[in-house]
């Protein structure tokens, strides 16, 4: 069965790196997806350094953080270019995708996917490929440390 | 002589109220000039946030705050569609005026008039038309309170 | 009518400063008297270190800083002996009074003199005498700063 | 060999307990020790309330947490009277012992015996007895997070 195995992303441009990224190829390692706005208070404030600090933090490790861009609101507010500026002025330096743009919706393909109830989002998925934790909102800095750490543990 | 007097305001639209302001038409009232842009870290986590708490503690004074969105740099990252994004998520509700673009330069004309070093600067101008304090970089909360009730007691 | 004068202080031992101070003797000044116990959590991680910032930022005006230690609870866990520790681990430069003890009371004399309802609790007195602000529990910065810039600016 | 063992604590009260903890008894246990004073300011501000949190955050799982109380300064200040209010009043839960006063020497004897640079403190002890982390000073929640599911996902 496939259904336990987090969908693929949908991306339309990447930030911070030169290849794009799928989960697909990054299977075998832990995945931690950062779903944000750049305008969004919640991550700006608190979400998006907390990904930062993760990305820095387990540099050592396996683990790949992955910021995705979902733009569900103010659509012409939060541009690439707009965003781009965001990343820069933040020193943001982990990959950031921008999440493709829904058809006949605001909200974006992989938002919609995963059904993620706005921003910002912590998915944190295993080597294997299925999602460990989906949560909403502000998360707390030890519980992310502990759920990193144990799917790194895993084999 | 004249030449102490505040500079007036060159503004190219504002958010946030009916009517333009114009530091001549508050003479006789202090007034707190924040001058920021959107996607300046240092105003998001604390310059902005401290203009709205003063705006609210200060209501029933005859204090005027007032924004000044100082772009000069990322222009077209931070245009009045994006700034208007920013207010409405940010809960910002003083009056905001877009700084007047400069000609052959990047900086705009009010931040150039004063010699803004930078983003936040914090200007308080006193009734009589006077600059009380021009401050780059963070301000501390006390002596910002401080330095308002200071200017609200002059006649 | 003396009655809204702020009533004596009565205090049994005092730290941090060589003469003991009454508030008759600083009439002319303005005077901000924090309540405080050492082991009252809001009182350490908020209004203490609030106290010491007033304190250093006023340093040359003619306000005159005081706290008063109002053990109502716990009265063993918070001698003089500890006290003098916490003032030195904090690094607390402010003059402080310990409250004077009550009979058949757990609560001090200058605390129920003033009526206050626990820790911390601040108070601000003008040049005349009179009571400015009695305040229980965390005071806003931005606000404090306020006021004692506005008893400052009385005659 | 013995000798990369943890050493036992040596306590001469606990509070928050009905029976001593040893850390014999302990073993096959993941132990979190975080040595501290209740007029150490880092302590107060920062790491007794994040080791309330890991207490807290992994009640479900064999994690034993332990407070230490190593007084090695101000000797007549923190008291286990003292101790007792402080406890109280910040709504420690966690199990905390006093550690041994030192004979000729004002450091406790088992400050000594792990050779602590001083407060606070913080030592994760894997299951099979060994130190994990040995910290002096601030640490990092998502870091604290990191390593107690480390030394969890142990066998």
């Amino acid at each position: 069965m496939t259904i336990d195995i987090a969908p693929e992303l949908s991306v339309s441009e990447w930030l911070n790196t030169d290849t794009p990224l799928t989960l697909a190829g990054l299977r075998g390692r832990p995945v931690l997806l950062h779903a944000f706005q750049m305008l969004c208070p919640g991550c700006v404030s608190h979400g998006t350094p907390q990904t930062q600090r993760a990305h820095d933090m387990f540099r050592n490790s396996d683990l790949q953080v992955i910021g995705l861009h979902t733009v569900f609101e103010h659509h012409a507010a939060m541009t690439p270019v707009s965003l781009k500026a965001f990343v820069h002025e933040n020193r943001l330096t982990f990959p950031i995708g921008v999440d493709t743009a829904g058809e006949d919706t605001p909200v974006p393909v992989t938002m919609a996917t995963y059904g993620m109830q706005g921003t910002p989002t912590l998915i944190l998925i295993r080597r294997n490929g299925t999602v460990y934790h989906h949560g909403f909102g502000q998360q707390d800095d030890m519980a992310v440390g502990a759920m990193i750490a144990a799917v790194l543990s895993e084999t």
